[in-house]
């Protein structure tokens, strides 16, 4: 557990590291880089392990332009336990890089399943053989539909999270973007719970921060007003279509207040080299908007 | 993967083993009925083994009143790699028992990670080295915030796929229950969304079914209309204060419409014979209630 409030040590990894890119890991077996000689063991661990050589041939080439990286939890639970065992791995190559860790879980449950989950991806697990260590990741992504009662054990566990407002997919206005009785959308609705749950720490930025697609970049002014100390984890940014030039209202409170988040966009560059140059362009793009 | 449709597995089961009880298996490292000697290996290996015994144990003395075991996955998630293949073992034992198993999942994402999920619970992940298998349960729960296009995949699987519609949880209210301007409250526009994304299979029931807190019966006459053909999943009796009396508007369109999942409310009873005892409780009560 860090000693530091997370929104404070993103603001200063931001600074240190001037870059406000997320370095998405959604492997595909089919489309990884070429890595060495297949590990011994049956299917799913041989597969896990060419799954851990790639993300890590990614992080040495794209992680010092980035300033986090997200690993999407349902690339490594398909691969069974030795997708586990690999993202565990994973999480430790993106620390030796000097990269946050963020988990794109999206989980959201009951509250006595929420505090399972805080403890599997944020904190431990006590038991007769004593604490067995979570994942111990920076930050993680949830989901709001279970209402506070279900996000508070998962804040409370320190580290940031970031709360689906408004996703990235075309899907998302068949629930997100129904209109309230007592006016607004729901996602504004989404927003306001968001700004509830979170104080702003020394930076003036939140633990409880926000995903925002950036494919909807009219949201994004309305969605800084609502939450005014959130930082917003933005994916959409390539593949799906979204601009970064677009994202301006985003950072008014700080650079720190947005993450770009781009993982197709960067992996599927065409291989190391292009690789790092179009995260290197995401980065500076983002940098020059404040 | 069932050649039969879930709906009609489902119905046939519940038939078969005069049951609609879900086992739901929450399990608390704490909190585990006495076992034999730890296994070897790290903290986190032995306490799986013990979640792992103490499941085993809870489905040899229950899973004849059952229709179906529902795993928790924070449970075994928060148990890291050895917890993955714990469940898997669990999941093993369930259908050695002859119980379909509902994975207890809650998840949901944008269309390409929701694609993954669906080959990680109920599918198969293609790759250099073969197929990577999935779980291969029978059915899942799912969460409809990121809309229409999320929740394909997953139901593409061919699997079962409870569809969170009003949560037992007292947050529920906070975004489940908000009034839309278009009339009604979400949870009915979320009703709405599975009642279309299914279809009445031979059985009368469609393999997209929803999840209803038991502990919210003014809600089911209602939920009932909304969704003719949907199978709910009913958590909260017991432990959350729901009665299996107040079930009744569920089962209109037969027995196999609603199945009754208790977790703490079995398994705390007090070692096999009284955990048996309140299963069998609970199978007699709903069983009267068509």
């Amino acid at each position: 557990m860090a000693t530091k409030a997370f929104a404070d040590e993103l603001a200063a990894a931001v600074s240190a590291r001037e870059s406000q890119i997320v370095l998405g890991l959604d492997p595909d077996p089919r489309k990884l880089w070429p890595v060495g000689e297949p590990a011994a063991g049956g299917v799913a661990e041989r597969t896990a392990a060419a799954v851990l050589a790639h993300c890590r041939a990614v992080i040495e080439a794209v992680g010092e332009a980035c300033v986090a990286v997200k690993p999407q939890l349902a690339c490594f639970e398909r691969l069974g336990a030795p997708g586990i065992a690999a993202l565990r791995e994973v999480i430790a190559a993106g620390r030796e890089a000097g990269l946050l860790v963020i988990a794109d879980a999206k989980r959201g449950d009951v509250p006595v399943s929420a505090a399972a989950y805080a403890q599997a991806l944020a904190g431990s697990t006590p038991g007769p053989f004593g604490e067995v260590q979570g994942l111990g990741v920076d930050a993680f992504t949830a989901n709001p539909l279970l209402g506070r009662d279900a996000l508070e054990p998962l804040i409370a566990t320190g580290a940031g999270v970031f709360v689906l407002v408004r996703t990235s997919n075309p899907g998302a206005a068949d629930v997100q973007d129904l209109e309230l009785a007592g006016g607004g959308a729901l996602w504004e609705r989404l927003a306001r719970l968001v700004a509830e749950l979170g104080a702003p720490r020394e930076c003036g930025l939140s633990d409880v921060g926000a995903v925002i697609g950036a494919t909807e970049p009219e949201h994004l002014e309305r969605a800084r007003e609502l939450m005014p100390h959130a930082v917003f984890l933005l994916p959409g940014i390539g593949a799906q279509g979204g601009r970064v030039d677009d994202l301006a209202p985003v950072f008014a409170p700080g650079r720190a207040a947005g993450l770009v988040s781009a993982s197709r966009a960067i992996v599927d560059a065409g291989g190391a080299g292009p690789a790092h140059a179009e995260a290197q362009r995401l980065r500076e793009l983002a940098w020059r908007l404040v």
